[in-house]
């Protein structure tokens, strides 16, 4: 297969290019910097990629931006930036997918734990990862040409842990997570949210 | 209690201002036409509320407009809709209230059974109404002052089934989802999504 990987430079969109190049597919990796360009932001890089890069059998996104922040400190700024750049972003993305994945090709999105299981300071990621999960949901049911539509939810990683002086302890690793973007791909899920955790541990 | 019901010339916060003055509480109904104006996409509304009504216990929005449309049909203006009227428009609301409501008051806000049982056409309003409900959860983790933050989830409501020349026969009265708005104002509950219809039902 022929698969986009947008955010393919950054820890997890890293480890998902590596982990379906290891099964054997071409990867055509997109970010922000690089050679093939894409910012989730910017709908127009969208349609540029998917104008550039033909015959496409699955998009998957492990991009977007989104704000940490107390709640009582969350400003119009942050939940702007949450909605412009992962939640939208990835609406977006998968709206455009549907005029160019190939017919019974695959879109796969991230939404993340805090969708299911909040903790204090991620208000605003809550806000979007569960909006993503219903539109993922909904979204499902109206796909045309046997497209598939599904979210990876991913846990706390450990990079990325390490690299914000957290305890990577309880964290997955963007190997382990990237279990569930192959599985996404390569299964038959439709409008399903993939517990990155759970499929890592073999269920 | 005095209690300040949003939307509430609406079928469902009319409806619910009704039952709240029968359970003896001092409703203050507050619409975009009416003596108590607001509009959940103006915030400086929402401010003045608060400053003109004083001593309140608990806020509950029936309010928020959001588009239901074919995924693919679906335009910018209808995404943007739906979020800064029903979603953003809720999440300021209960930011805002944070600010004005009595110690140990309460705060609910209104989801919809599409963030859980999607159908076609609903795709941003699952989005939203998902994105609703991962923010109830979330933010009731970061509530100051004993305040207490929930969502009602209700389903179609019948009264509205019939105004859009549906069959409201799978549908739940304006009455009977009311009952859940008195139980999330009355009861204990925090960062919770009451399913109106399971309430109904006497669950």
């Amino acid at each position: 297969m022929k698969i986009i990987v947008i955010g393919s430079k950054g820890i997890l969109g890293s480890a998902v290019a590596k982990a379906l190049g290891a099964h054997g597919h071409e990867v055509v990796g997109a970010s922000r910097t690089g050679d093939v360009k894409v910012d989730l932001e910017d709908r127009a890089s969208v349609e540029r990629l998917f104008a550039s890069v033909k015959d496409i059998d699955a998009v998957i996104s492990c991009a977007g931006e989104a704000a940490f922040k107390p709640l009582l400190a969350l400003t119009d700024a942050d939940y702007d930036l949450c909605i412009r750049s992962k939640m939208m972003g990835q609406v977006w993305l998968a709206r455009i997918a549907v005029d160019h994945v190939k017919d019974g090709g695959s879109i796969t999105l991230t939404t993340g734990i805090l969708a299911q299981k909040p903790m204090p300071g991620g208000a605003a990621i809550s806000l979007i990862n569960s909006g993503l999960e219903g539109f993922v949901r909904a979204a499902a049911l109206e796909m045309p040409r046997g497209l598939r539509v599904n979210a990876v939810s991913p846990p706390w990683i450990k990079e990325t842990m390490v690299k914000l002086g957290m305890d990577p302890g309880p964290g997955l690793s963007a190997d382990d997570c990237a279990k569930a973007y192959v599985a996404a791909v390569l299964g038959k899920h439709q409008g399903t949210i993939l517990d990155a955790t759970a499929l890592a541990a073999g269920a």
